[in-house]
């Protein structure tokens, strides 16, 4: 059985250090000084949080040209050394594993899928190693660790037990996959549900970057949201947040799968979407692509049914406003192909549902490339490494 | 004009200090040893803390004679002086100002309520000034000072600004309260949203003590909920959160004043209960008072308004749970007086909406005393007296 200690530690051992490195991560390149005044620190409690972090590579300091000073010494500038590390991010879904080799700043280096033999958590964790075992390979190309493994699963997740509670999809209750995980490939591993696990890379690496609170809302398949208050993403007292798939739209609209009538999922999922299509158009269409090409065709019926779903979207992130106030939403997913089709009715539904104030959260789309999912698992993967309690 | 000067500095000037303070006061009396454990704190921390406290008189430690050991010293309980320090409590209502001094563990020392003249910031700032100084000299009664004011007002309330944005029931628009009532009052003042003030209340002095996720509901007047995530109340990146009345129920139920059809607050509130009550029976209620009476007298109608407006408060409740899953929703506010006639359709909606195990959470009523949100001010006092930032 491979064991994990081909995996360094990280060097920071004080909640000062890792405040500094994230802060560089995810804001960098910055000056020392700068760096201070976002990590609230003092200039002197830098200086000895980036000594070992310089040392061991995983920072580097630049002279900087542009500002540099007329007199006096130019300042610094420090940045964290991308290629210093890496990290494998998986992504289950019920059919295939997608899985990304990411770097430090959770840049894609490799993107690799698998089709699954079967659902069992055997079966699953055989093409999970697999393609660990692949991955780890192109490492060793780049010359750089593999410093740990995040996997993500839709459902309910318990990251902190790394526990799979239930997933649907995979029919799995009470799966310990993160031990799993860890022994069977050799990896420290982080286990999430994938909706957090790309709030996470939006939070540290893209247009979360800043914010102490936001919303991250995926269309597709389902509908799901991450969602960001006070600076940390919310799991769940009992594993459940985030669930705007459920906002209930209209009590008297399609049944849903949970068992209530309309709520925001039974109406803008693709499922309900291609169904919808079928119901009004009387055309047969296959699958959501088939429904997407039709409403682009002019087809009123196909351009109506997304017309509802924008509605029902919008109305799903208005509530998430007027509970939360979050400074912005994002919009992302691979339910953005057919975004010309209801971003109108998403965003005058949000407008008109609004209460008050409210109304002046920052509403856009983040296209994300198809590997998002895989790269959200790997920000997992580098949040432990960086925030990992050395003791 | 009055000064603030006759206010003494709370003795702590660390976060660690201020973390053990208010460790003691929600979860005291507590030994030095099980203080530090719940603050994650060294035992020499605490002792460092818990000094310039125990000399200033705002901690007093005992012996505790029931856990004393059968060898060795015994452990001693450290706990509050809750009558070391005093604070005053207003809630300002478009009719009248209800007050409280109340100490510094939040109990209620005595309640008052003036009737308003008028509803200019001017004549509400008189009114409340006569009040204070009436509570003022009650507490001279007591030979303690009292070290802070907090007023919460409904509406969109800026508390670290001092500011009420907006307030529909006074018509107010960005008056900047706190540093008014500073200068009339001459004590240091805290203005905040009235149910986020009653949230602060429970979360500091109440049923949320010790969680970190919890929301509390409150029906009567208005719908309204505040949040509490990650240990802290949501304020909302502008200014608006907690909106659970206007949480869509049914998009083609009763106008609501904000614009939409059907939110919670449009079938749930005081107003929307009579006009129900009145159009279904055909009796002329004159208030909710008479419409309680008339469902308590076995009137099929008026029950029938209560129970939709019971299943309205528990979807929005579900509604809540799906998107932040809080370990405990309480249901609070004058509403209650009805309680008997919405429970049980409170809890089936509550039920059949919450998604999966979002359903664990515990909801409870949580009856409070009519001086309620005047407590919840001074708890907002409190706050800021414990708090504050001493440079």
């Amino acid at each position: 059985m491979p064991s994990t200690s081909r995996v360094e530690a990280f060097p920071v051992n004080t909640p000062a250090a890792s405040q500094i490195f994230t802060t560089v991560l995810s804001h960098g390149p910055l000056t020392r000084l700068e760096a201070a005044r976002r990590a609230g620190l003092s200039p002197a409690a830098v200086t000895k949080a980036v000594r070992p972090l310089l040392e061991a590579g995983y920072l580097l300091e630049d002279a900087n040209d542009e500002a540099r000073p007329a007199l006096g010494r130019p300042a610094n500038l420090v940045r964290v050394d991308g290629g210093r590390a890496l990290f494998i991010g998986l992504k289950v879904t019920g059919d295939e594993i997608i899985g990304v080799l990411a770097d430090l700043c959770c840049r894609i280096r490799v993107a690799r899928r698998v089709p699954l033999r079967g659902r069992e958590p055997g079966q699953v964790l055989t093409v999970a190693a697999e393609l660990v075992q692949e991955l780890l390979t192109e490492a060793d190309g780049f010359g750089v660790r593999v410093q740990g493994l995040g996997i993500a699963v839709s459902g309910d997740v318990d990251r902190a037990e790394g526990t799979v509670r239930y997933s649907p999809f995979l029919e799995w209750r009470d799966v310990l996959l993160a031990e799993l995980a860890t022994m069977t490939c050799g990896l420290p591993t982080t286990v999430d549900n994938d909706v957090r696990a790309l709030t996470v890379a939006e939070q540290w690496f893209g247009d979360g970057v800043g914010l102490s609170d936001f919303a991250l809302v995926t269309v597709g398949a389902g509908i799901g949201c991450g969602l960001v208050v006070h600076g940390r993403v919310v799991a769940g007292a009992h594993g459940v947040a985030g669930e705007i798939g459920h906002v209930t739209v209209d009590p008297a609209g399609p049944p849903c799968h949970c068992g209530n009538r309309g709520c925001v999922e039974a109406i803008a999922a693709d499922p309900a979407i291609v169904a919808q299509v079928r119901e009004v158009t009387g055309s047969e269409v296959a699958d959501i692509a088939e429904a997407i090409e039709l409403a682009h065709r002019g087809d009123a019926g196909a351009r109506a049914v997304y017309a509802k779903a924008g509605e029902a979207i919008g109305r799903g992130i208005a509530t998430v406003a007027n509970l939360l106030g979050p400074a912005r939403v994002l919009i992302s997913g691979e339910g953005l192909a057919a975004y010309d089709l209801f971003a109108e009715q998403i965003r005058d539904a949000f407008t008109a549902a609004a209460f008050g104030s409210a109304a002046r959260c920052d509403v856009h789309t983040r296209p994300l490339p198809f590997e998002e999912w895989a790269r959200g698992a790997a920000a997992t993967a580098i949040q432990s490494f960086i925030t990992a309690d050395p003791n």
